[in-house]
């Protein structure tokens, strides 16, 4: 509370600095690469698990846990995801004090060790699908840390499912992506974009790579999510195969999928203001927070008994913080609580008793509102309810304003350049013009989005025949 | 579900390993020392999480996330942690493709790296107590692997909270010990004793050392949780004054604690039998399953839209399995959810149907009753709070009958020898008494139990005065 947060204008990328450390969200670690989740941080975290696990659950999934260490031998059974991860990787040498014989590399992902243990437990087509979830600590090598953006340990849900069919693999994504999506836009209030990565972009060892992808601020786009469709690669490099209903042998279709902690990171870049962050009321484990103003012993009795019954009223459904701190001033606490994202204040002080109401603030717009005693659970529903809707609203607005339907490559360099956001533009496929135009802007494709109208164009580089747009961005 | 349990009787160690692999909770992994938790395994521990948690924030702990990798020159800060922990680690030595500078430890708990943070967060008692907690994987280094008991890798939670006084600090000692007490009993079902550790079973760096012991099925006892007073060591190793209410600059008191998925193996060699696991009711993700029996399509179609009815008024409040697979018979399937300790099993057949009722089987005493289709819903709540209760006390009972108060030294080292089970006998206080109890019969002092009528007595080993009793007894 004591430092000054940079504004958005000023410096965006100090500003997320500023307000993560102040809102107490995460801190730096003594440890290189890594970041230290404070209760305020962990407290979305938990959110996000929850509500997740509710979804995935219901369509099927279970959760299991898998080793942290994976053998060096298994990290090298899939070519690609040998050569994409093995460098990023932290090595343990040695165990029990002893040096090991063979290396032991912290987990990157988990595909390696996972399809091991399905190649025991995988024989007929009746053991498919298998549909787990890991909740789990992952690590890839970093020495910049940027809080929930790049850290080299990080948490993070990974799905890793099988399947006799190509075709059901598919639908898995489909399930997933939907998944996924819903609970960016409802949840998170961040409205994503899902689509389809290009080669060049996609996960190491995959078939196809999808992704949703979200609008910050600064117009940059971030992953929300991505899912692999890991074909039969896999199976193949670890030699799964099940026996369909022909008594045929047959190796098993693959995906893995996941979201991080960046998803905090994500939230706080959607929604954050130059007082701090805005949590919405659906991930918020604290919805209200209650301040009473008083002066002298008469009105400090009166006041606190009055917001004690309002706290009883909305503690029927929601979890809220009665702020009765002797050693600060209300207008102190306004400040603390708007920076931790807290959605909803309530403030009461002698004169809201006297006409039974109170008065109530948004943490998305800031505005005050007097309301009333009587029914205040359901106003407060209400506004909350209000709030979420609104917020997702905003964030849809400012994406669509800012995303760019362009055909010239002047036009698309200047804009990037200029402006930033989202360039929907054609693109031929090939990775030579894609990788133009990274040389050219630092922009890459973030994806080809399911959902737009088939068009046929020119690509913006090269001219030649296109099936579509893309999204280009320069991204987190 | 092939393979035959070995009954406990015969060969308890392989009974519980059986049992373990044939009912999914876990199996071994392909790293040596560690385990894979299989979903079913590891929705128990989800149990335990969602409701340790529920009741750590209830006393107003919080949750957080520090990192994996703790610098070598942190575990040497403070000399007994060192000394206890050091040999037990997996150490990182290479990272990001090159040889790092100083090896980082794989956490193997979290002492050292939260404090070197509270040092940066704790300025003032104000900053005080800080009350946090953390779910994470740790690592001490294993070759044999006894699954749940005794892995390299496990999950567990560890709280560590910062105090401003002795006081305090043995304040958080009765509140966290009650939380384990009563979740071990009321919802694990496992009757525990809570007591001090003597100072050669404490953990390395404490002043106490807390415990709550169980009695396993096979007399032997198993710790089911630690507490432990810091006291003022590892603020003194790393470093943290606060500034107290006169202004003086004092010490921080510590304490940590914490359980693990040991829980899961405590919980399997309290309650299963021969057939298999028994979940207590409380911590069964899936509570019922209803196995529909019929012979032709006619039946089929009837006993299936009762059943099916049956589980619409039962997921109102419990989650519920309908097992209609064509491929097995019901014998197959009354077995197999047997075998994974789902509570309640309901049996429907055609004649059932007619009498408008069902079967009912309760896991733990596989007694069969005919119940009433209406008030249905009731029924199973009934049963199952009544199952949860008499779990627990047969437990108890068990170890009331297995708990020997013995005076005399050969008699002692006959009960351990021939019976085993809990030996509440005198103790001076002496070491040199402890391990010699510990050389002739492997049986250790299990902790010094809270709730025991004083007695003075002479110590079992050497005669000489004791203050009280202790427990001895074979652990796992």
């Amino acid at each position: 509370m004591a430092e000054k947060i940079t504004p958005r204008n000023v410096d965006y990328s100090r500003w997320y600095t500023d307000v993560i450390l102040q809102a107490k969200l995460a801190d730096y670690s003594p440890v290189k690469g890594a970041m230290v989740i404070r209760p305020n941080g962990y407290a979305i975290w938990e959110m996000i698990q929850q509500n997740l696990n509710r979804m995935f659950k219901e369509t099927g999934h279970e959760n299991a846990y898998f080793p942290l260490l994976i053998p060096e031998s298994f990290m090298h059974k899939e070519a690609e995801h040998v050569e994409g991860f093995s460098p990023e990787c932290a090595v343990v040498t040695i165990g029990g004090g002893e040096k090991l014989e063979e290396p032991l590399y912290i987990r990157p992902t988990s595909e390696t060790i996972i399809w091991s243990m399905y190649k025991k437990w995988i024989m007929s087509y009746r053991d498919l699908p298998i549909l787990i979830n890991q909740w789990a600590n992952v690590l890839r090598w970093e020495l910049r840390t940027r809080l929930f953006l790049r850290t080299s340990e990080f948490l993070w849900q990974e799905g890793h499912t099988a399947h006799a069919t190509y075709d059901e693999a598919e639908e898995e994504t489909k399930l997933i992506l939907n998944i996924y999506k819903k609970f960016a836009e409802e949840f998170l209030a961040i409205p994503v974009i899902a689509g389809k990565k290009s080669d060049a972009e996609k996960f190491a060892g995959a078939l196809h790579t999808y992704s949703i992808e979200a609008m910050m601020q600064d117009k940059k786009a971030l992953q929300g999510g991505t899912f692999q469709n890991l074909g039969q690669n896999f199976a193949k490099a670890v030699d799964v195969k099940f026996q369909d209903k022909d008594g045929q042998l047959q190796y098993v279709w693959a995906t893995s999928w996941g979201v991080s902690t960046r998803l905090i990171g994500a939230l706080i870049m959607t929604h954050g203001d130059d007082n701090g962050v805005v949590i919405p009321p659906k991930v918020a484990q604290k919805q209200v927070v209650i301040v009473p103003i008083w002066r002298g012993e008469e009105e400090k009795k009166q006041v606190l008994a009055y917001a004690d019954e309002v706290r009883t009223e909305l503690r029927k459904e929601f979890n809220v913080i009665l702020d009765d701190r002797e050693q600060f001033k209300p207008g102190y606490k306004f400040a603390e609580w708007e920076l931790q994202g807290i959605p909803l204040r309530l403030e009461i002080g002698p004169k809201d008793v006297a006409k039974d109401g109170m008065v109530l603030v948004r943490r998305d717009t800031l505005k005050k509102d007097f309301v009333a005693k009587a029914g205040i659970l359901e106003t407060v529903r209400q506004t909350l309810n209000l709030m979420q809707k609104e917020m997702l609203e905003r964030a849809r607005q400012f994406q669509q304003q800012n995303t760019h339907q362009v055909d010239d490559y002047v036009e698309f360099k200047k804009i990037i350049e200029e402006q930033g956001g989202f360039l929907n533009s054609h693109w031929c496929g090939d990775p030579d013009c894609e990788a133009k135009v990274k040389a050219d802007t630092k922009a890459t494709i973030r994806n080809i989005p399911f959902d737009q109208k088939a068009e046929k164009g020119k690509c913006i580089v090269c001219g030649k025949e296109s099936e579509g747009r893309v999204i280009f961005a320069k991204a987190y």
